[in-house]
């Protein structure tokens, strides 16, 4: 099969092994796979991760220990945890220790021709979730993490840093809430699906003066960008971190302990609520795709998803 | 009256003019005070405040704008809020942007022999707390804080780093949770009423290989114990900032969002919980109270507050 592989390079493998399903694995036949800044931050040496890259898809199971499965459409939970630790039984394989991510960690990823995940990861596709639409249900999910780990009231003021692929799905699944939302930019260009959701934006410079909000979500991953949050997060209030930053990062705590802020780190959500708000077509996926490149351009596809300014990046076996 | 007086120079001033209350506010004949670590990192600089020092105390009302006040043993809030505002609207004085703060922010402190609070700031004290224990309503409000923010649940692994003054009434307050509690210290001499409670201690080098908690509550402060708090604490945990650390601090916030961590900010609590407590006998606090000073030797009260391993010094004027 074809798969994008990252080792010292970043290549195009045209005659990659099938990989082989291990006990309780499913072989799934990707149908579409999504570039998301953690596929870059790989790229850049992230996690050290060799091997296949990518960890959004929507695919269809072409074989199972449980002849049920075989031809499901499916989209995968990215999180395989060993499933013995204390962690894994009490359901909450994203922070076991020994997991693997495909991708990211410890297990090849789903930009190939076939890729493999546990059983227990996969959720059925309704037929009504279009493939364009179903790949983001891994995204999706994490914007969701943020309302599963904090309630988020109406007529709270929140900010949210950041107008990229994260942070419009963020903008929508915020905006659910009822909250008083305000998107804090550098892409008009991509705000359009905000307005029509009624969702207000600002570019950073024309922020009103002495602006405050209850909760601020970080989704720029920029070093000026969590400053920028904590200017704006009044004291009591929430800052939720979405982003992956440098390593170490300078901070002031004693402004933390001071103003009594909350700092939330925020990564994996359910899957399931993302499938039912797309199924109710609450959320305008679709019109945050940049471009869908064929596997065999995956390589180019990469570099257009990491200019300035790209939506999201689909890769199509 | 005499007052320990910061300018240039920390000094026991013999003539001061007795404060003259200003609308709402009571006088009140300060009966004993204790030094908190943040009236030593006044000393070092800490919000260039300059005047009168100290905010922990317990007192007589001497004079107030209702008679009924007048005689009353008291404690006392010591944010004191615009009145105006949002945050002081919402009942929260402690984060308003324009409060006062005896001798930390724009308003003289307790280390004389009087001063001023608003009435809405004081609460009387019962006849049966004596002022050894009510002098330390103010820290244990400040301990109970961390409840009052956060579910500890009962059986939950707590770690808690430091234990000196704060970490020992945090230690006790913790406790009260029913929650599985280790404090991590330096100062063995310090355990004898952890041990008494029934609360498991260790030095940091003799930390069990491989121990994690749910929660871990800093109370060191020192540069190394919010590294030691990142490693103890479990991902998906919370992580609870008590001490004022230097302003900035290199954090790993790629760890945070990964391991979705919270970074709980926790300062001022709940007086009426703390007095509660202290009625009940539940918390050993005459056993914390290293020496006791004149107020004529205030300057050599915050010297000795300053050395290490010493805990609660308190000033009599």
């Amino acid at each position: 099969m074809r798969a994008l592989h990252l080792s010292d390079q970043l290549q195009l493998l045209e005659a990659c092994p099938r990989p082989i399903p291990a006990a309780g694995e499913a072989l799934i036949r990707v149908s579409l796979a999504g570039v998301c800044a953690t596929d870059l931050a790989v790229l850049r040496g992230y996690n050290t991760f060799q091997g296949v890259l990518g960890h959004e898809f929507v695919g269809v199971v072409a074989e199972a220990p449980e002849a049920a499965w075989i031809g499901q459409r499916v989209v995968g939970e990215i999180n395989c945890g060993c499933g013995q630790c204390h962690r894994c039984h009490n359901g909450h394989p994203a922070h076991c220790a020994q997991r693997t991510v495909p991708g990211i960690r410890g297990r090849d990823g789903v930009f190939a021709d076939y890729c493999l995940l546990p059983l227990s990861n996969l959720h059925p596709l309704p037929a009504t979730i279009p493939d364009q639409a179903a790949v983001f249900v891994e995204p999706l999910a994490a914007a969701l993490r943020i309302t599963q780990q904090t309630h988020i009231h109406p007529g709270e003021t929140v900010a949210l840093i950041g107008d990229g692929r994260l942070g419009l799905l963020v903008a929508h699944v915020l905006a659910l809430t009822g909250c008083d939302l305000l998107v804090v930019g550098h892409h008009p260009e991509h705000w359009s699906t905000l307005h029509a959701a009624g969702i207000s934006t600002c570019l950073e410079h024309t922020l009103p003066a002495g602006y405050t909000a209850e909760t601020v979500v970080e989704c720029s991953g920029g070093p000026t960008g969590l400053q920028r949050a904590l200017q704006l997060v009044r004291s009591g209030g929430r800052l939720i971190l979405k982003s992956t930053f440098p390593e170490q990062t300078p901070i002031n705590l004693a402004e933390l302990v001071v103003r009594e802020i909350r700092l939330i780190g925020s990564r994996c959500g359910p899957f399931p609520a993302a499938i039912h708000l797309l199924q109710q077509q609450r959320i305008p996926v679709e019109a945050l795709i940049t471009a869908c490149y064929p596997l065999t351009q995956a390589v180019q596809a990469m570099e257009h998803a990491g200019q300035k300014g790209t939506l999201k990046i689909l890769i199509q076996p």
